[in-house]
C-alpha cells in the first residue's frame, strides 16, 4: 500500500468547535485516518496528522480546506504563531510506498485544486517549489496575511496556482512536499546557557554543522538544566545518532553531561532502527524483518484489495 | 486490535508441494496474514509464520496441523533437526493487545482441540506448561518420534491432551505461549574460537550470564573469524543492548574488535527501539509515538469493524 501522511496546519486554536469540524472532514473520507491533532490557544493554531492513500489523502485535505475557509475569518484572527492563510501550510510527506517524485506531483495536484476551486492563491515549497525563493516556508509567509496583500503583487511573489489576489477571508495557504520533520532535544547537565548554545551551534546547518539540522540552545528553567532543542528536516542523510555523538563530544569538551534527551511527536519506524542499526553495528539490517511492518504491509494489502 | 504471532514447525522440508498445501490452510483463514515460510531440506522441516486474530489464529493453527497430519507420515521422516511430530511444535506470541495469560489460555484450547479432534496427544510447553520439567522444549523432545512410544507410558510424560498413545503417523506435539525469541549473532575480529566460546560463556544464562540468553561460539570459516551466536528468549527483561555491551566489553579484554552483528529472521518493533532508547538515552521514550505503529492501530481498528 501507498502511504502519504500530511500535518495540515489551520489558523484556529481556540474555538474547538472549528477545529473538530475541519478534523471531521478527514475523519470522513474512506482509507484516511486521523493520528493525531492538537490546538494551541496562545498561538491560536492547530495541527493535525492524518496519513492514508495518496489520492484519499489529497481529497481530505481539499475538503479540510474548504472547511476551514468556510469556518474562519483571518481579518479577526489574533495569535503569536506567524500565519498567513486559514488553512496555513500543507506539507505532504512520502511515507510507504511513494517516491518523493509522486509526492511532489500530489502537492501540485492538491494546490490546483485549492486555487482554482477554493479562490485561495498556493505556493508551492520545498522540494515542490517552482523557484529556490519559494523552497524555505518562512521566507514564504514573511508579511503574514496582513502584508501580503502588497506582497502577492509583486513579480516573485506571483502564486503558482488560483487567483493574484489574497483571498479577502483565507488568506494565501503554502501546499509541498518535505521529509519527515523530527523534532529532537538533548538535555545537558549544566545551567550554563552559552554551552548550549556554542553546541546548538556546532551542529547546525547555518553555522557549519550537518545539512538537514536546525538547532537553538535553550534554558530548562524548572529543570535548571539547559537543552539543545532541533528540528532534523532529512533524518535519512543526517541520522540521529551521528547529531547525537557530535552533541556528546563537545560537551565532553566542556566537561558537561548529557542527561537525556526527547523525541516531541511522532517519529518514522526507519529512524530509530537506524539509530539501532548503528550502535549494534548491524550488518544485514533489513527494516522488513520487523514483524510489525511486515503485518502492516500484509494488512494494507488486504485494504486494498 | 489483539494480535497473536506463531512460528508452527513442520517435519517436512523437501516435497514443497506438502508445504505449500499446509501454509494455503492459514492463507483460507480470514483475519490471519502468513509473514513468511521456509524449508529447509537438509533437516527436512519447515518453519511457518502467521500472525492475526487470535481466535483465527487457532483456527489456522488447527486446520495446519491437520493438513500436516493428512500429509506427513513421521514413519518415514529423515532430517538432521530432532522432531517428535508431523507438526512438532507450536509457538504462540503475544505481539500486541493480548497478556501471557490469555495467550496461555489460547494454546490450552488448540491443545484441547488438537489432542481430541486430531488424536495426537499435547505437551504443553513454556509459560503453558503443566510442570516445571515441561517448560523446556528439548526435555520435552528428547527421544523424538522413536523414542516416544516407550516415553509417554511414564506417569510424568503423560500428555495434557489427546490419547496416551503417540498417533502412529503424526507423533506428538509440543504447544506453548512464549515471549518471541530473537536470534542475535555477534562477530568478532579474531578467527580465535576459543574468545567466542569465551564470551558465550560470559553472557549466557546456564553459566552465570544474563536470565535469557543462549549462547555458543563458532568459527565463520569463510570470513576467517568468529560468532557468539545466540538466541535471547525474552528481549523485554534481557534486552539487545545489555548484551551487546558485555560482549564489546568482554571483547575489549581480549584485544578484539566486534566487527559487526545479525539479527536473523523477524524482530519486534519495541525490541529495536528499547536499543535506541538506551543509546540516545531518551526521557519520553513512546512506542506509540512512531508513526507506523499509529498507522497499524488506526487500520486494524477498521479492520476490527
Amino acid at each position: 500500500m501507498k502511504i502519504v501522511e500530511s500535518v495540515p496546519n489551520f489558523s484556529e486554536g481556540r474555538r474547538q468547535e472549528v477545529v473538530e469540524a475541519i478534523v471531521d472532514e478527514a475523519r470522513a473520507v474512506e482509507k484516511v485516518w486521523v493520528l493525531d491533532y492538537s490546538s494551541d490557544p496562545d498561538h491560536n493554531r492547530s495541527v493535525v496528522t492524518i496519513a492514508g492513500d495518496p489520492e484519499a489523502v489529497i481529497k481530505a485535505l481539499f475538503n479540510m480546506s474548504k472547511k476551514a475557509q468556510e469556518l474562519i475569518d483571518l481579518r479577526k484572527h489574533r495569535g503569536e504563531h506567524p500565519r498567513m492563510g486559514a488553512v496555513d501550510v500543507i506539507p505532504l510527506v512520502p511515507i510507504m510506498g511513494v517516491t518523493k517524485e509522486e509526492c511532489v506531483e500530489l502537492s501540485k495536484e492538491l494546490g490546483k485544486k485549492i486555487g482554482e476551486e477554493l479562490e485561495i492563491p498556493v505556493y508551492l515549497y520545498e522540494y515542490s517549489a517552482s523557484s529556490k525563493e519559494r523552497e524555505n516556508l518562512s521566507e514564504i509567509r514573511k508579511g503574514e496575511f496582513e502584508g501580503f496583500h502588497e506582497k502577492i503583487k509583486l513579480p516573485q511573489w506571483k502564486p503558482d496556482f488560483g487567483p493574484d489576489e489574497v483571498h479577502p477571508t483565507a488568506g494565501v495557504v503554502a501546499v509541498g512536499c518535505r521529509e519527515f520533520l523530527i523534532a529532537f532535544n538533548v538535555n545537558l547537565g549544566t545551567d550554563n546557557i552559552e554551552i548550549a548554545k556554542k553546541i546548538a551551534k556546532s551542529v547546525r546547518h547555518i553555522s557549519g554543522g550537518f545539512r538537514y539540522v536546525k538547532a537553538l540552545g535553550f534554558k530548562l528553567e524548572e529543570r535548571g538544566i539547559v537543552q539543545v532543542s532541533m528540528n532534523l528536516t532529512n533524518y535519512k542523510k543526517t541520522p540521529i545518532h551521528r547529531v547525537f555523538e557530535i552533541i556528546k563530544l563537545e560537551a565532553e569538551r566542556y566537561g558537561v553531561p548529557i542527561v537525556g534527551s526527547e523525541i516531541v511527536g511522532m517519529v518514522p519506524m526507519k529512524a530509530l532502527f537506524d539509530v539501532a542499526d548503528f550502535y549494534l553495528r548491524l550488518e544485514n539490517y533489513d527494516p522488513d524483518s520487523v514483524i510489525e511492518k511486515k503485518l502492516l504491509d500484509a494488512i494494507s494489502r488486504e485494504v486494498d484489495q
